[in-house]
């Protein structure tokens, strides 16, 4: 059992390594007592224990809670959340109609019974979390086919999700270091979120594509929900009867200027790095993954432009897919660019030669973790085979989209799910699922744009007919067949033919079907279903390739990055994986390039300068005409140094995809700002953090202020998180 | 007569005032002693005199020759000059052939027998000037009809050019401040220029179009040429047995490091402002003027560009002309962008209101200055009535390229003219300047092509068929009319017609008519002759617009400067006109946008860092080679402060397009770099210097001498200016 192992090496690492940089790692928080050397120099105030204190379960991360795909905190006693516009877009978007345009026109509730429901919203409190790597791997025995290993484990993580969540809270088993240690998290998860204030597009999103990922950056993304709970203080579905959630804690606003050098952390969620990939897995994914990607994500942002252009009620229902078509592929270009200037599969090959040197250089090395790399290299080409299938799968039910396939799909396999027990279904089909799952059948709805789906549906398929021999879907190409037909003609036939035959365009009818068992399902007939069900059968392919992978993976990667740690006698942190991470920094500027350095704070002046009065540069009127009051009047909201209201700022962390949102923090634990950006000279940091270019991007909290205070008399919500307006 | 007044006013103002910027000024050899306190404050180690002494008429200034249109400085005894890559760009591409591709290659002459011949070429060297003001307007009377005003300065221009040049000296009367001053300069023209030594374009034009206005800059814009003269010593067309010229002066290359905020100041021939610009003629310019400008130049471009493809023959035969469309269409974008973004014609409007304000408030200001500005505002009226007409005739001849048309018009004008005294011929077709119209015909046929220049014609055609009612060009209608046809059927036809008739592709039919009489050439029947002569008398109406324009001018413009010196109580500068002025400042960096400062020094590895293997950013394979060496190798090329090679850097002064080649020189009159570009974010400062933004782009003389030595060999050129090379 090598399992384990790793754990052992890792700690007995911290007691002899400082981190290899200052400011990077996204921190567990049980790692957080071994950084407090580190930050304590660095002007952290707070001990470990007020952050996170794992025998009471309580501390400043109670105050940070996960928005699904987005970070948070706490600002007020009654449940007050602040995020990122661009985190909230979801909840404006579901609320906005041609009539009420909260995306243009911003939102502020004037009373908290206009507070907006956003149905589709989840706010996930940490609750306690603690190691279980002995339970889920206690069970796996030496000698094990991959496929058996990777059951076994996925059965013993839903087990113990099974156990915690007898409890009334919501559970998860988080692999850390490719399966060398297991967390089980414990939370809260409350389901009436309400949207309270959100600035104009023209504040919360100044600056558009144009500016994602750059800086210098201008942006107010910031925006206010509210966390509710049934009267009994237990999460409950949306009702107007619910009262404001009462968290444990919440973060104080800073009254004290945050100015160039300070140290600050975050407590936030990575979604995903990859810093431990091996040179053969990056070079997978420079030529084939990002590319491909690329390409798909250009034909789907064309179709929704074009689709956009019927009219502002399409706009608004294809406006937050758009929007994440576009950051994904402005990110995506960039970690391409990043992964080739920077030859990072060519860096990293060589680092691990020198690994392998290393190894080979003593025989209980040698013996521990001899042949290793060449193992999983071996495994990642046997999955490669079929990539190009299991890409396009992944796309088939259009993820993101709301789509009468990806409907399909839901109902079909969920009734398919239902006939197994419990603990035997896939992850995300058990009985726990059900309620998110009809919510998406319901939400969708309002996103719902046939022609559009329609055209997205004809790109994957026409990619379909093009996919080589060995790898080609089944359920696409008996459905082209059946059509009698071929190429361009045969794709618009079987479109007809399924859009012609389906009613899950209707919600009552999509939510009855979902309470249907599989083969009532399947003898409705519904063409989308009897599709869906076709699909099914090659994501089985696709899903056993994957077992299989995981299985071989969990014995080698857990040893791989043992390895490393070994030989870099660096203290480790776990990939990101949307666990609670603490990540500290200072505010630090940067030099893209020779000759060019640029300043860690932007100004309110800068917002102006900007301004071109078109899209995405559009300030509001209003928002010029406050600016022209002059910072004498404007307070505290001015950092002396710079004589004006700073608008985003530059640290130092160690941030990713998930983190936007996240609370940045001064050494009190107070808040300073909310990070929602990377900067795009370092946007391939997923792979390799780069210290002297990686800078998280935050829109300061005096610029919040600043706009609801002079903008947007929003001086009711800065009373409730304590700060009294200025501009009375 | 007003105009001696102003020189009155503005020398008395000199004694009161000190310059409003600085940095801002394009001053006159003549103003030197008026700045000497705020250059001696600054760093500057020599007195006025050693710059240029108007007793002895020697001085550094005889140092800095004009190369018509470039600027550049003699180096050594032996006539060696350095003065930019692009500068030399016609005398590298003139000697380029598909074989011999000395633009691509670069080109360094072994022996002084193997230096290329630039027969095109021209190095004005200053001898010595005066005041002629009491002279050009003596002849001149109050009430004199405008046109008779403009005729009389023509005429006494050209009797005091006359005279001078009686010496064997070329010389010419230039305006300054709209005709409040006119000075004689003195001038020895060497007519032997040769290439001595240029680098590969991918260092000498390093960035390209790309990089072309932008900081920062990486381009080593340096090349060698070397003036020859007679046996006798006196200027002399090209002759094997020609020597190198000995001049006067030479500069010495500085041998102490320049750094951040040391003073340096500049010598060299600024070709034109326009900082006392009326706002109704910026508001003319923002309208018409340039979105007119850069529509054409995009659509030669375009052509250039098609035709370019046609093989390396025609690339090599249109690159220069190609290059003066993209840096002009560069410029004039971002003239345009620059006089739009800061509502430049508002902003003096406004200031216009104020003068009229202040001149309003005194009876005597009153009765001097009252009514100038509404009266240059309806003399500018007057010439805008003709605008689209005149900007296109501009054209006519297509200026700046090689064609058949701009041969038949020299031909036929040149015949013309002769038939009148010297005095009363059109400026540029005297006597004294047959030698150049000549070498015109000789050297145009290196770029003739006839396809492109066909096109550029059919272009120009179809824009004159779209004129308007009353600024129809005659010869064109005519010309289409006798076709039978119309629209592009008729411009085919005419061009058909032209190119079948015309036998101006010869070079030596083209010489031979150049001597013949007027009535001789027209009877030629060369119809390409034909159609030149009908579009002088087209030009002829345009010339008395002019003239009438002038005529008004010349009385109101001097008043309205006058007015703003004694407004502002500022010592002022006349406009750039091509002739040698002094520019001082410091290095300096500057904050182009909110939160991004430029730092004033790129660096070798910054060139390194851009290199992308492809045009434009291509480093020759010898520099990555030469730059491994590392710094230590480097020795006093070094700037200890950047730990590298300085590439470029800025510079306060003010400058503009002329200054291209200017030596940038410290306190000590030493060479410390070659100024080739201002930065895109000032562009505009020829209407309006603005000294935060306003920046001279300067390649270090340290980078020229590391390319010298180490990447070329240069080694016999560097001990030439007393250099000793270190890469032994």
């Amino acid at each position: 059992m090598r399992r384990c192992l790793i754990i052992v090496v890792l700690v007995a690492l911290v007691a002899v390594a400082a981190p290899s940089f200052a400011d990077e790692g996204m921190w567990l928080l049980g790692q957080i007592p071994e950084l407090e050397p580190t930050l304590k120099a660095m002007g952290m105030q707070l001990s470990p224990k007020e952050i996170w204190d794992p025998t009471t379960n309580t501390g400043l991360a109670s105050a940070t809670p996960w928005l699904g795909g987005c970070s948070s905190s706490f600002v007020s006693p009654d449940g007050l959340i602040i995020t990122n516009h661009h985190c909230a877009f979801g909840a404006i978007q579901m609320n906005s109609t041609p009539e009420h345009d909260y995306i243009t026109d911003g939102f502020l509730a004037a009373t908290r019974a206009e507070e907006l429901p956003y149905k589709a919203g989840r706010v996930t409190v940490l609750k306690g979390y603690e190691d279980v790597t002995r339970a889920v791997t206690s069970t796996l025995k030496s000698g094990m086919e991959p496929e058996a290993r990777a059951r076994a484990i996925d059965l013993r993580e839903k087990q113990l999700v099974a156990e915690c969540e007898k409890d009334g809270l919501r559970c998860r088993v988080a692999e850390m270091f490719g399966g060398g240690k297991y967390d089980l998290f414990r939370q809260l998860e409350l389901r009436d979120v309400r949207l309270v204030y959100a600035p104009p597009r023209s504040i919360g999103e100044y600056g558009g594509e144009v500016d994602n990922w750059v800086w210098p950056r201008h942006t107010g993304d910031y925006s206010f929900l509210r966390a509710y709970v049934g009267p009994d203080g237990r999460p409950a579905d949306y009702s107007p009867d619910n009262v404001p959630f009462r968290p444990d804690r919440w973060l104080a606003i800073a009254k004290e200027p945050l100015k160039d050098g300070d140290f600050a952390f975050i407590l936030g969620y990575p979604g995903k790095t990859m810093r431990y990939r091996i040179a053969a897995a990056v070079a997978e994914d420079t030529a084939f993954y990002y590319p491909e990607r690329i390409k798909l994500l250009k034909q789907l942002i064309a179709i929704f432009e074009e689709e956009s252009k019927r009219g502002k009620a399409v706009e608004i229902k294809l406006a937050s897919q758009l929007k994440g078509f576009y950051n994904s592929v402005k990110n995506n270009a960039g970690m391409l660019e990043g992964l080739t200037t920077s030859d990072l599969a060519g860096r990293r090959h060589a680092e691990e030669a020198k690994l392998t040197t290393w190894i080979e250089g003593d025989p209980a090395r040698k013996a521990t973790y001899g042949g290793v790399l060449p193992a999983m290299e071996k495994v990642l080409a046997t999955r490669n085979a079929t990539r190009q299938r299991d890409f396009l799968l992944g796309w088939m039910p259009i993820p993101r989209s709301s789509s009468l396939l990806a409907a399909a799909a839901i109902i079909e396999r969920w009734s398919f799910e239902k006939t197994k027990p419990d603990l035997e279904r896939k992850t995300g089909y058990q009985a726990r699922d059900e309620r998110t799952l009809r919510q998406r059948l319901v939400s969708m709805q309002r996103n719902l744009d046939l022609p559009s789906e329609r055209k997205v549906l004809a790109c994957l398929l026409e990619r379909a007919t093009r996919l080589p021999a060995g790898q080609r879907i089944t359920a696409v190409d008996d459905a082209m067949a059946a059509t009698g037909l071929t190429g361009e003609q045969a794709i618009t036939a079987l479109l007809d033919k399924l859009y012609a035959g389906t009613k899950l365009a209707d919600e009552k009818t999509r939510l009855a079907m979902f309470g249907m068992d599989h083969k009532a399902v399947l003898a409705t007939g519904d063409t989308m279903i009897a599709f869906a069900a076709a699909l099914r059968r090659d994501a089985a392919a696709e899903e056993r390739v994957t077992e299989k992978y995981d299985g071989e993976m969990v014995t080698l990667a857990p040893r791989h990055i043992e390895a490393l740690a070994a030989w870099k006698k660096a203290l480790l942190y776990p990939d990101a994986n949307s666990t609670l991470r603490l990540t500290y920094g200072s505010v630090q500027g940067y030099s893209p390039r020779d000759a060019v350095r640029y300043l860690p704070f932007t100004t309110l002046q800068g917002v102006i300068e900007k301004n071109t009065g078109v899209e995405p540069f559009n300030c509001p009127p209003r928002l010029l005409e406050a600016a022209k009051l002059g910072i004498a009047t404007f307070g505290r909201y001015v950092n002396p140094q710079l004589h004006d209201v700073p608008a985003n700022f530059l640290t130092t962390q160690d941030i990713t995809g998930g983190n936007s949102g996240s609370p940045v923090m001064n050494g009190r634990g107070e808040l300073v700002g909310l990070a929602f950006d990377g900067n795009y000279e370092a946007i391939d940091s997923d792979f390799q953090f780069n210290p002297p270019l990686s800078r998280t991007i935050t829109v300061d909290i005096r610029y919040v202020l600043w706009c609801m205070d002079f903008v947007d008399n929003a001086h009711a919500l800065m009373r409730e998180i304590g700060m009294e307006p200025q501009n009375k």
